[in-house]
Parts: structure tokens; C-alpha cells; sequence
């Protein structure tokens, strides 16, 4: 494979267009030409909204045009007490920011109904003062926000564990990972108040949830970036995020970011909790379990064109996707419409931010004929997103957590777009 | 008043707190201690949600406990066709995203339900080519992002109108501003397609409203940044923000972003629409009208406390609000807690974008004496927000637009918020 340079404004074959192809004057994209006439036809007294009053205003929701825009799999799995998930639908976005409406969730027993004015947040363990904070008196600490991803470690686990490659949205495929602005208070003002004893290496977050889910975080990580959040995109924790609080750990695996957060307790080593144990680790092909591996890797994923966003026939086409890592900023996205031969640099969007989302683009001449496109994304540590082949060296046949290989989806001359192994 | 250095790590009088306050270890600001056996009690049998599994999973909408948090206002004006306004609950939200459930709305003849599929987006006029554009054919074209305010340019009318100051919360105030991440096609590139002859220098939007919305815009502006947004916090625009697609001309006035965008139609001059001359002027005190006074001023307002978000006593509390520019980036935000005779400066939250919401906190030991307390927003090309005095300097009593200035509360004894004028 072709590597890039940072500053290289090439252009891949079969049809990847420089990124600012679209910054050049007179090409005749997608407008149709109009006559004088045809303007006129194009008038007020072609629409029925324009011949009188729109309806008043209301809860300001999504058009009814829009109602496919929505979570899949929502639901609870049978069997169990409330374990389940549902995807964002990232092949229907754009930008960064998800919707909180459209947030993934992953539970192990349903969403708490839990009264604000009873919730305590109690810190304790090795520490020299137990607190205990009610959300009023949180309220008073100076929070922070941040636009940052988060995402399940199992999520994209299905390309990994399918021998035949499944022909599912990228959503379902990839749909367990969303963008916010999470906003609250950093937790190491709160354990420096409470007084960390030397001896105190980790704590152990739990949730107020009826599974008490409960993960050990190294307490470098609580003093660096860790956020007690009680806001998501402006607005209060939604339940089926935590409310009225949650653990947030900038750039680790959701699991970790325990939601409806109850307790935080000082500990001198992991707790070796089930959620941490029998799930939340990866197996390695000697057979060890590597346990606390928290970084998200490098990613990066084309949402459109992709299974069920089908091409109408040869032309110009926007690409893009998103492409996120859990060490820090995306510093290149690479494309390649040739099976991964040529690589070709897409277009980054403005907001370029930390352990956050990064929207990528560029533009398509399709030709018509049968064609394999991806995407593969390189961090600020260097850090590139692997083939899939290369993922597996070193992990068992049966794990399952974060799997980040490139994403490859092929075109036939039908323009249907179906999801392969390369 | 007292001017301060970029860099003074200054505490003003009356309690203002360094704004690195909170980094500090060791303040018991607001926890409660626990006893070993209070810990115990704090535990699972307390609460009947850690007792049985959640709700599954559904719309994921916000928790029932604050349902408080939404737009007043929303409504239609009795005798109109349509025309009224709601405000974004700014004293209830943190950081710098405006959830689009809770985006402010003014529009004048209703919200049309625009068919995405017999919409078309026309270009005319003094254009080479003119062209009509599907919503399918734009999406060809490739798109950018950006997180920036929308402000109508009457928002804190009231504090200028009113002979008394209203006592009214910050919403209804100050609610006519919202921050989205704004997703859409660069209109630059829509116009190089359609070919500007030489003597083209404004434009003119038209919307699909009944009102027909139309304002004049040069063409300096849609060469610089203007977009044709469709995408707003990563989905589609909501109805009520112009579904399928808006005029966005970041940091000008709300009323230019013309939604439900129909036309573009390049013109030599402005065309002196019934929405730019009757409304959206100013009003001199020498009697002359200025039109097209499109930026908005630098400006800010602290949201907590704010009228109905009074103090429990005294003791520290945070101090925030946010602050914007219609010309850049926030460089400061500076507090006074004494009715402007000191001033602190505010700490800043991450992300300071330009022509966005930024966010600001400061710690204030509010010691339950009467005080008054204000903040002042400098933005990077040096704007500094005028007290309510010097912005009425040249300008007519029955002016009403573009207000920006300097916000001030008075705290009595009780701890309860008023609006005042200083």
C-alpha cells in the first residue's frame, strides 16, 4: 500500500477526485439548467405551502419526511432483565454532533427512573474525608464541556465474528458509537477534596442500576481527563444516558463510562468486578485474557456510500464518513477506490477536535463499474487503523472487543453497495 | 471601570474567586462527610430503582424530573397569520450546543410542510448559467460543518424598550440566540457553477413560506462563508429551522438565514425588500435609517444566577453564561460583582470557536450581602460589550435592534435575582 504524505495532494485511481475538487469553478455537478420560462414554472403557485400559513409552532421535532432517521434494534434482548442496545443511524448524519434523541445505548438491566433529589454521589475508599454530594451541591463546582465520542468496545464486533461478511447497514454494523458535548465536573477536584491516600491506585466506579455495573479505572486516568457529567449536548443527561449522572473517560470504551453513577470508591488495585472479568476483555491466541485494555482504537468508517445508500447510475458522488481515536486527534483519513492499492487524502471538516468524531470527505467520479472503496484513518500518535487481516494477528479466533479494521465496501455496475472482507 | 491584561490572573472584589479556584485542593465546597456507617446506608436498599431492571428502551427523550426545560413563549401572536417566537431555555443549559428541540424560533407566516422531493433550490439572475438544484443533487456536492450561533437580531429587545427593567428570567430576555453545528454545501461553489457576471455584486434570498420570506445579502458575505445548510447537530433541519434547507451567513442576523430557501437571485444592488426596510433597520437619533447591518455584536449574559435561579444563602457558588461574536472569537469575559468598579476574568471552557457560543464560569463566595453582578465579553478583533448607557449614544429612543449590551443582576440578602439597569 501507497503511504502518504502529510502534504501530498494526490489523487487515487479509479476515480477519487483531489479533495478540493469542489472549490473549483463551473463543473456541472448535480444542477440542472433552467430557461427563463422554467423559472417562472418554478413559482408560488406551484406549492401548496406557499399558498397559505405553515402550522404554529410546537415541540420543534424532526420532519415527517425524516421518520427513517431513527435507532435500530431498540428493544430489550428476551430472556433478560433489561440487557440490550441500540445503534446510532451514522449512514443518515453529517457533521459531528449526534442528536441525543439518537445516542446509542447499551444497558445490562433497562434505564433507572431515578429521582434527582435522592441520587448521592458518595466518594470513599482510600481516602482521608468520605463525601457524599447531592446534584445541588455538585452544581456549585466549576464543570467543563467537551465535544468528545464515545464507543461501546463491541462495537463493529460483527465483522470480526462472521466468517461471510454480513450485508447490513453501517449502522448496524458500526452504529455503537456517537458525538456529544458531555459536559460536568472534573473528578480529581472532587478526590482531591476527599483526600486520595497514597496507598490509592484505582477506584471503582458503580452504577445505581438494578446490575450494579461496576468497572476499575487506574486513578492516572481519573486525574488526567475524568469527568463526573451531568450534561450531554447542552442539556441534562437523558436516562438512558446516566441521568442524572455518569463517569465519562474521554477516549475509553463505554463500559467503562458507568452510567447512573452512585458511588466512586478509592481502592489499591482493580476490582476484578464480573463486568470487567467475564466481559470487557480480549483474548489473546496463547490463551491469556488481556484485562483493562481501555483505549478505543484508530477508526474510521465510509458512511455513504454504504449497504442500502446505493449509487443512481455513474457521476459525481460526495463521499464520506467519520473517523475518530481514542488517543487524541485524527490527523489524516486516507481513501481508496481501487481496493486499497492507491490512497488518496480526504477532506477533513473545520472542527478537527481530541477523542472526538472527525467528519471526512471527498468527491467520486464512479464510472460505472464494479468498484471497492474505504477508508482508513492515521491518529496524531501515528497510530493507523489496520486491515482486517492484520487485526487478527496475535487475538483468539472468538474475541470480540475492539475490532477497528478498515471497512471495505464494494459497488457493483448496479451501484448496490455490499459489505466485503479485503 | 478597570481595564485588565489578557493575562492577569486578577480577583476582583466582593468574592470573585480566581478563575483557577476550583483546581485547588481541598475546599469543601459543597460535599457532606460520611461516617463509615453513613456509607452503608447510602446503599442499594434505599432506592426502589436499584431494586428491579429499568425501563427498555424507547425514544430516548429527556428525564420526566426535568421537563421544566423547555422554550417558552412557543406560540403564535393572536390576529397574525403565523408570526410569533420561542425561546431557547438558555438558564437551564451548559456548554455551548443548543439541543434542536429547545433551538429559539421566529418566523412569519407558520412552519411549512415542505416535500424534500418537489423542492427545488434555484439560482438567477445576473448568473451565466441559472440553475435548479434537487435536494438529491446537492448532496453530490461536497458539504462542510460548523458549530456557530443563530441570533435574531431583536433578542434582548426588552432590556432596551422597557422605561424599568423586566423581571423576566434570561430566557425570555435573552433566549432569541441557539449554537448548532450547521452542516451544508459552501454557496460559493453553487454560484461559480451558475457563473456571476461581473455586474452581480448582492443577492437576494427568497423562502417558500407563505410570507416569502426575502432579504438582500452581498455577495462579498456568500463568497466568504455562506452555506446552504440542510443539516443541523448532525441530522436533517428541524421543519421549524427551515427544513429542507436555509441561507446560513455565520454570526449575522437570524432573519438573513432566510429558511425554507426557494431562490437566490444575484443582483447589481439590494432589492429593498418589505423585510429589510419596514424591519431589521436602525434607527438613528438623527432620524436616518441604517440598513444592512448585518453582524451581530459582541455580547454576553450570565445565565446562573439569573432571575428564578435565586441563592440558597450564602457560601460559593459557580458563576456561568455564555458569550459571543458576530465577528470572531471570544478572547475574554470579564465579571464584576460589584456593579463594575472591579472586574475578574472568567475561565473559559475548551472549545473557543469562532462565531460560536463559548461558555464561562467563574467561583463567587457570595458572602449574603446585597450585590449586583455583570459580565462584559471582549471578542478577538478587540469589540468590547458597551454598558446600556453608551449603547444608546447616536441611536434613536424607539430603536430596537442589534442590543448587546451589558447585562446586570442584583442579588439581595434573600439570595433572590433581579434585573437591574446600570
Amino acid at each position: 500500500m501507497k503511504k502518504l504524505t502529510e502534504n501530498m495532494n494526490f489523487t487515487a485511481k479509479n476515480g477519487l477526485l483531489d479533495r478540493r475538487f469542489f472549490l473549483k469553478a463551473g463543473l456541472g455537478v448535480g444542477g440542472g439548467l433552467l430557461s427563463a420560462s422554467a423559472i417562472g414554472s418554478e413559482g408560488k403557485d406551484r406549492f401548496p405551502w406557499m399558498k397559505q400559513p405553515g402550522s404554529g409552532m410546537g415541540e420543534s421535532g424532526p420532519s415527517n419526511f425524516e421518520s427513517h432517521i431513527k435507532r435500530d434494534s431498540v428493544g430489550t434482548q428476551p430472556g433478560t432483565t433489561g440487557s440490550g442496545a441500540s445503534r446510532t443511524p451514522i449512514e443518515h448524519l453529517d457533521g459531528i454532533i449526534t442528536p441525543s434523541r439518537l445516542h446509542f445505548e447499551r444497558h445490562h438491566s433497562g434505564i433507572p427512573e431515578i429521582d434527582p433529589d435522592q441520587h448521592r454521589l458518595i466518594i470513599h475508599g482510600l481516602v482521608e474525608r468520605p463525601l457524599s454530594f447531592s446534584l445541588e451541591s455538585l452544581a456549585r463546582y466549576q464543570h467543563t464541556s467537551n465535544i468528545q465520542f464515545l464507543e461501546c468496545s463491541g462495537n463493529s464486533g460483527g465483522n470480526m465474528m462472521a466468517p461471510q461478511p454480513l450485508q447490513r447497514k453501517a449502522s448496524d454494523l458500526h452504529g455503537l458509537v456517537s458525538c456529544s458535548e458531555w459536559g460536568g465536573i472534573p473528578l480529581k477536584v472532587l478526590l482531591e477534596e476527599a483526600g486520595v491516600k497514597p496507598e490509592g491506585k484505582w477506584i471503582v466506579a458503580s452504577g445505581s442500576d438494578a446490575a450494579m455495573m461496576s468497572r476499575s479505572v487506574p486513578i492516572e486516568k481519573i486525574m488526567d481527563d475524568a469527568i463526573i457529567a451531568t450534561h450531554q449536548n447542552g442539556e441534562p443527561l437523558r436516562p438512558s444516558n446516566g441521568y442524572p449522572m455518569r463517569l465519562f473517560l474521554p477516549g475509553w470504551e463505554g463500559n467503562a463510562c458507568v452510567k447512573w453513577l452512585r458511588t466512586i470508591k478509592v481502592t489499591s488495585g482493580p476490582s476484578m468486578t464480573k463486568d470487567e472479568t467475564s466481559k470487557y476483555s480480549d483474548l489473546r491466541d496463547d490463551g491469556i485474557a488481556e484485562l483493562f485494555t481501555f483505549p478505543m482504537g484508530v477508526k474510521s468508517v465510509i458512511t455513504s456510500p454504504s449497504v442500502g445508500l446505493n449509487f443512481a447510475g455513474a457521476g459525481i458522488y460526495q463521499v464520506k464518513g467519520i473517523a475518530w481515536s481514542g488517543s487524541g486527534k485524527i490527523k489524516t483519513v486516507e481513501l481508496s477506490a481501487d481496493g486499497g492499492n492507491t490512497w488518496a487524502e480526504a477532506l477533513l471538516d473545520q472542527h478537527v477536535l481530541s477523542k472526538s468524531l472527525t467528519r471526512f470527505r471527498s468527491a467520486w467520479n464512479w464510472d460505472g463499474t464494479p468498484a471497492t472503496i474505504m477508508s482508513r484513518a492515521i491518529d496524531e500518535k501515528g497510530n493507523v487503523q489496520p486491515s482486517r487481516e492484520s487485526w487478527f494477528v496475535g487475538r483468539a479466533k472468538n474475541t470480540f472487543y475492539h475490532f477497528n479494521a478498515i471497512q471495505t465496501w464494494a459497488i457493483n455496475s448496479a451501484g448496490e453497495v455490499s459489505n466485503v472482507y479485503l
